[in-house]
């Protein structure tokens, strides 16, 4: 199957009864982005606005990548949600599950672009984000257990009836591979609540664990790479992946394998999305069944691509540019 | 006095110790403009910002025809706050008490642009805007008597401690002309509440009211430009100015005098700040202790020259340039 019909905005039309490659849940909304880099926010007179939020950002990126992909999320009845909407369509994903919410507007997220590492975000999603409103009930849970690799997000879990809902999504899927938990830790959205309780429930539903050195600390307790991938994998995936910035990545998988992942040389500019990249890429990798090693240094080059572009959903990598990064990068061997 | 001298960034300084001719007291945030009329919000792709809020925008508005003004609000501990103060100083309002609040974000609004007549608004004000933050024991009630005019409007009363400031500001000044309550009613903003009350305590303390026929509704019941005028008057006030739209603009004085000025033809572009570059004339003519046709004339003209404009603060129309507008809509004479 070519890319163009992976990516047609036909699919749900012409793949009514196929299983999705990938089915994303989580976080949807408008990124206003500075058209400028490297201006505070104070100073920034005109704003470009994109598709963003994590969940989002790895549907997109895996759907660029050839992938059959749904997002189930939920933006305000707004302008701003028939814009997310119809853009999710034009990227390639499926939207029947992206749902409308009377109550509450489409959360906007307002960035601040300072090269290399320092990229201020700033969430209107009060007094709450629609996507923490999906609800247990309205789930379509046979196509979440249907879907080759499912992939939740710890946001997921900060408020209900989104909690209860991405637990059950996770329960649903009976520990088949591939289930993708994304830690996704985002203090804001916590107020005083403790995660601890709710990621060690998601974590043993899920087959792969991702996170930063940050998020691994909130699921494991340590900041040591090594350490919080054992105590990932003593939680209950059978993959664990530490994104570790500027040290590369680390992915530890039961069976024993290891792989390091040093950083790619890129020059950044908007470290926004990088992960979500990486996130969509990994995906793909677990999809085509490829030897971890090859996966992680694929997806990490994903990752560097979108961190040398302004945007980050418009800015998702094809495979052929990120194979040609890694060409590059290896000196061409 | 110069006009440059008046907007001078320095005005604190200078005049640090003379009473202000215009304290505005309410609402202040961040718009954000589509840079092109007559996209749909969910089409538009750039987005302009600009200092927004109705008080805010009096204020400008009265600074602009050369007024020494300030501002009585609240923003975010945040870049964007950091904006619409220097933005205030820019345009020569004072700034001593617009104050910061950590725990809420400076309130950005959308808005769509669809000439001549519709300007949907999308506000991001919750859980709740900082400038309804303004407590009353940390108003400066001296300088509040000592104003020359005083503006406060109905948003202000839509919640605690606002309602209380905003109350007690307008009794602390004790009947003095001139106090103005612009009824400035957005549904939006009150959820269930009864705002009659409110309204009629505002009123028994204010002299001149200002409001469009929606919100004379509010406030009297009637939408009958001559009755709403007629219970203002009765509701406390010396002056009722009941802005019609296409209709124009009725003003009538207890003292039995009464002027209605018809719009004038202009081409609209964005009818939003309309109004509040009419407040900021109408305080204008008032200080200037101009014959009530004189003032309402122009404060219409004021009013028309930014609905010819995109923007609504940075478009606030110098006095030359609505005597001029005044010039030409009657032929010369």
């Amino acid at each position: 199957m070519s890319e163009a019909q992976q990516n047609s905005p036909y699919e749900n039309t012409l793949y009514e009864n196929t299983p999705y490659d990938l089915i994303v849940m989580g976080r949807l909304g408008v990124d206003l982005y500075p058209l400028k880099a490297g201006v505070p926010l104070d100073r920034v007179e005109t704003f470009g606005r994109f598709l963003g939020g994590s969940a989002a950002n790895v549907a997109v990126a895996a759907a660029r990548l050839g992938r059959r992909v749904a997002l189930v999320s939920r933006t305000g009845a707004d302008p701003f949600g028939v814009y997310l909407r119809r853009e999710l369509e034009t990227f390639g994903v499926g939207v029947r599950w992206v749902t409308e919410v009377a109550a509450y507007p489409t959360p906007v997220t307002f960035c601040e672009v300072f090269p290399p590492d320092d990229f201020p975000l700033y969430f209107y999603r009060q007094p709450k984000a629609p996507d923490l409103e999906m609800r247990p009930g309205e789930l379509d849970l046979d196509a979440v257990r249907g879907a080759r690799v499912f992939w939740a997000t710890g946001t997921g879990l900060c408020a209900q009836p989104s909690r209860d809902a991405t637990l059950g999504a996770l329960e649903a899927r009976g520990g088949a591979v591939h289930t993708v938990f994304d830690l996704d830790w985002r203090p804001a959205f916590w107020m005083d609540q403790d995660p601890h309780p709710y990621y060690a429930q998601a974590l043993r539903h899920a087959t792969v664990a991702v996170g930063n050195i940050d998020e691994c600390e909130i699921a494991t307790g340590t900041r040591d790479p090594h350490a919080a991938a054992k105590e990932l994998l003593g939680a209950g995936v059978e993959l664990a992946v530490v994104k570790q910035g500027p040290e590369g990545v680390l992915a530890v998988h039961r069976d024993g394998s290891s792989v390091r992942v040093p950083p790619l040389e890129v020059k950044v500019l908007n470290g926004l999305g990088a992960g979500d990249a990486f996130g969509g890429a990994l995906c793909h990798g677990l999809l085509a069944g490829w030897p971890l090693d090859r996966t992680i240094r694929w997806a990490n080059a994903a990752g560097a691509l979108v961190a040398t572009r302004l945007e980050c959903s418009s800015a998702m990598p094809y495979a052929a540019e990120i194979d040609r990064l890694l060409l590059l990068a290896t000196g061409g061997e």
